[in-house]
């Protein structure tokens, strides 16, 4: 979108009913016909704009897509999103991100794309990424912790998907499931996906990559997800704005992002501890080919899942995939 | 360097005395004037290739360089070297190779450099690289373990360094200074850099870098260093053959590695404690800004260094840059 475009955009928000071509002329010093052009391009993106003769342009309805002109003056953060790439399509933000945090872009720079054409979960696993519908971004970080920490941010950042959704659709039985995704009624609506880029010493750069099933209808998975994942719009009963949860989203991460700085998981244990949907469960947990099985009797402080196994001896697990043996 | 120019080599190397110009034509299918220009190339890199009328060309030395030519006869490993990329000059191998990796090369893909133009050491210092004397080498490795387990990588390598540096020099007093370092007569002689590409339940790759002093003379090194480092040829009096040392290196480095990979750091801590240099002494560790003080006692079974603070606590170290007090 050129500065022509978002400005013309903005003339269309601020009036109340029509704006004439002539003004936008005037005001952006271009023709009536770049005018259409720009309008054209609006309309593209999503934007309903009436025309109608010798009165001018109307703003009906904005569209809700995570587009920058949506997303930005909704954001409440310093750093998060203020620097945000928006793809309609990509093969993978996690990808693009990783890319422009490889080139030294900043902390806080955001990658949004409307459809993902390759998107990952953890594990080689694909993330379901249709258009039009979902949240697909990715934000660049670069923490001064131990690389070792790392893993800690997928907790941090499943809390902050359930506190940035439950602000927009309160009442809803949100879940977090060790160490990664975010369930709804015992489906999955969100996962989160890290890639790490460290030496011994310092991290260089954290991908931290989020999907939320948002407003997908229900028949809209393929089989295999059909009964295994959930939307907001189903369990909420309402479409949701993508730019707000987004910007709800950005600035939860923020403020939780540089509390886990200074003072690790600690702050977050508890709200963690509340939500997780394995606590007292039997699980198996898969870490590289190996199986290890238990109950699930909590947390670490450093973000660990903790199994008592059938001996009685605790175990704790760093990183694994977790199978709930019966709900 | 072409097949042909390979051939030509090989063909000097199995003969006692001259190969004549019109056996290498005969042998390669090209002219006289091909001929002239590969050995113009072979001297270039330089092969010292006498020439004489009528009796042909004769091999008089190779060069001692870490060329391909020169380290794959050498080699005694199934993986590591096998794929060997071999630059006279780059900014940093570590970085040539996590491009190879993210393009997807083969575990054991090898880049060795003649000289790097920015070279680097941990914290992001400079790693002083200059050519045809020394040892840059970087090493892609996959290992099927958890990226918790990535920093130990660092001290099995400083262990291969010594080992390979045994089997050439036997009888120098060498040392590991935790994490990451080679010392000889208190000096720095060769440093580890590992650089970690993962996501929160495997390494995609680890580039693993290894830089020697070996045939630098002392007064090579520039103002800041001279005390501070030096080279195998200083300590062992000899003229060390980069080729042999590199794939030494590379044999004990697969051999470890693969050890590490299926039982931990375990079986090597027992040599590592007793090569150590700072087993009982008093260091100040600074840690992300952080600095703690104590007497080094020892090393945890995860490569950790352990301190006991002056209030007779006893703490782990994952990572941090360790000054000792007094020697």
């Amino acid at each position: 979108m050129t500065p022509t475009t978002v400005g013309i955009l903005d003339l269309l928000r601020r009036s109340q009913g029509y704006v004439s071509g002539e003004a936008m002329c005037v005001q952006h010093g271009i023709s009536r016909a770049a005018v259409w052009k720009h309008i054209g391009g609006l309309r593209e993106l999503g934007y309903r704009i009436s025309s109608a003769p010798r009165r001018g342009y109307r703003l009906d309805a904005a569209p809700n897509s995570p587009l920058p002109t949506e997303v930005l003056p909704l954001l409440a953060t310093h750093r998060f999103g203020r620097a945000y790439h928006f793809l309609r399509r990509t093969d993978s933000t996690n990808r693009v991100a990783g890319e422009l945090a490889e080139a030294g872009a900043a902390e806080g720079t955001t990658v949004v794309a409307d459809t993902q054409t390759a998107g990952r979960g953890r594990l080689g696993r694909e993330w379901f990424s249709p258009p039009g519908v979902n949240l697909y971004v990715s934000i660049i970080l670069r923490p001064r912790v131990q690389p070792v920490r790392a893993p800690q941010l997928a907790l941090v950042a499943g809390l902050c998907v359930v506190r940035a959704v439950r602000c927009l659709c309160p009442g809803l039985p949100l879940r977090l499931k060790w160490p990664n995704d975010v369930y709804c009624d015992r489906r999955k609506l969100a996962g989160v996906l890290c890639d790490l880029s460290a030496d011994m010493d310092e991290i260089r750069h954290l991908i931290l990559g989020i999907g939320v099933n948002v407003n997908l209808p229900p028949t809209g998975f393929p089989g295999g997800l059909a009964g295994a994942a959930v939307t907001l719009q189903e369990m909420a009963g309402i479409e949701v704005s993508r730019p707000q949860l987004l910007a709800g989203l950005l600035a939860e991460l923020e403020q939780a992002v540089e509390l886990w700085v200074d003072e690790g998981l600690g702050p977050l244990l508890d709200e963690w501890r509340h939500l997780s949907i394995l606590e007292g469960r039997e699980v198996r947990v898969h870490v590289l080919g190996q199986e290890l099985t238990g109950t699930v009797t909590g947390l670490s402080r450093e973000g660990a899942l903790r199994l008592r196994t059938a001996t009685g001896k605790v175990r704790e697990v760093l990183s694994g995939d977790v199978t709930v043996a019966e709900w």
